[in-house]
């Protein structure tokens, strides 16, 4: 089975505090690395908690609030210190690229690998390879933001073992029992697909909404993942203030949670005013049980179904 | 007396290790801070190391490799989200304002207080007022870089209390004694300023080199500093590599410190590939006995003298 988790870099809000950092966090999925924001001291989080960049092909950006992307030309700077030649694929906002390039050409940095941007303007897959999938999908910010979901691929329907023995189909055959079709006997009879094949194992999915108001029109983008991290700025008392800042508290991401039936609700992004941020669990777990605050340095593993 | 100190924020060189950020150092004098070069995580180090960012005024950015000022748009950003006022001077390369500005754009941050930028470009006087000075200084690497020297003004002569109380000069009087001036009775006779004054305290400073190739052209500006911070980033076995990259070995900052006859020299920007530095340290005391190496979230502490 194919490793299908995150580490959580950073789960801090706008300024940095003793207990967070900005946000950034590490998918690995397979030999797969994928970056999702990348606040300033990632790659020092990176350090710190022993998070490889090995394979980290793809870095995913979602908006151009500092504090999820300050972090990223020192990450840049520091893979092509380190002479790495595979490319980086950076899908961001479009501004990002002029913000990046113009840092490289005053340093006069000529990049040892290429590093590619691209430009989220409309949600759709962004990445995808034979098992995996990645879109992106606009949230309700004060400047344009984008919302990730990566979801594993349904595989094909695995041929029993002693059907295969017993009446050794073709190729062409074994491909359309593997899509789901039955299988014909030379007397006319029919062997049902659920008789002669076994379930794939269920896809697992992942997705990311930061920063975002409350908005409901996420929910089809997300539904069913295993695990939704969702922002949770403020808690209920700061309602008013989180509509105002086009934020969320916590309970409106446990809503968003509930609507889009997700497995489980990780929350983040929290205000730097709170020490603590347990009563943000309370009020989320009101209204959505499977509700896990998000802890830095912490590697949580996406489970199917 | 004043508070004349340095607190080292960071004293790596281009990449972060797990002992080693990017550059950064703050200064205190009296009710003063400046802080020279901001790497990435500048403000964590800060927050880290109890490191008060109040009455910060002046960031001095020696040069536009991004170990040297990453970090500055992301403390520039948390100033303005905790409401700061007070004007912030920055004085770096010309290209730096443009970099940080675009930032800002797109973020759509209007900052709350004002950001004035200042281009440096000529050795000079950037900082001035009734009790220190700042100058910027050109060092020799990659690309332009500055290094910075502080001193203290030289106080005026303090006049005795028993020539004040017997002799009762008057205001103009004073003022020619305190510059150095004698007295003279009515008699004729005069009295030599040395018998009738104290010395003032000697004045104090600090001088800040990297990066930097070895360069004997800086020591006419550091000459005499009570500490010298002067960047290390390699070992003697590395003296061509040095050469090549436009840095120093220990042992040339320690040729430096000798031919500028500083009180002391302190050791930074050591090479990510050392996990162990005391050989600059040995190599460094070889040249110039009151060798140190630089320490994360140390203060020192300019004496006079």
């Amino acid at each position: 089975m194919t490793d299908f988790q995150v580490t959580i870099l950073g789960n801090g809000s706008a300024v940095p505090t003793t207990l967070q950092n900005p946000t950034a966090q590490m998918l690995q999925i397979g030999h797969h690395r994928f970056l999702i924001d990348c606040g300033e001291g990632t790659q020092m989080q990176m350090i710190k908690y022993q998070v490889s960049r090995k394979n980290l092909s793809h870095i995913f950006i979602s908006h151009l609030h500092g504090d999820h992307y300050f972090g990223l030309i020192g990450l840049i700077s520091t893979m092509h210190l380190y002479g790495r030649e595979m490319p980086l694929h950076i899908y961001a906002p479009e501004s990002l690229e002029e913000i990046i390039r113009l840092q490289l050409k005053y340093s006069e940095t000529r990049l040892k690998y290429p590093l590619l941007f691209h430009v989220l303007q409309d949600a759709k897959v962004i990445y995808d390879d034979n098992r995996l999938e990645v879109s992106c999908f606009p949230l309700n910010h004060r400047i344009p933001s984008w919302g990730f979901v990566l979801r594993e691929k349904m595989k094909e329907r695995n041929l029993r073992k002693n059907f295969v023995d017993r009446y050794a189909p073709g190729v062409e055959q074994m491909h359309r029992i593997k899509q789901g079709g039955d299988f014909a006997l030379p007397g006319g009879k029919v062997l049902k697909n659920e008789e002669i094949t076994v379930e794939p194992p269920l896809p697992r999915s992942y997705a990311y909404c930061s920063d975002t108001a409350y908005d409901e029109d996420v929910v089809p983008f997300i539904q069913s993942v295993n695990i939704l991290y969702h922002e949770a700025t403020f808690d209920d008392a700061m309602t008013d203030i989180a509509a105002e800042k086009f934020h969320s508290t916590a309970r409106q991401a446990a809503q968003i949670a509930a609507k889009a039936g997700v497995g489980n609700l990780l929350l983040g992004h929290f205000s730097a005013r709170f020490s603590d941020v347990d009563h943000l669990l309370t009020e989320a777990r009101e209204v959505f049980r499977n509700t896990l605050l998000s802890e830095q340095g912490k590697t949580y593993v996406i489970e199917r179904g």
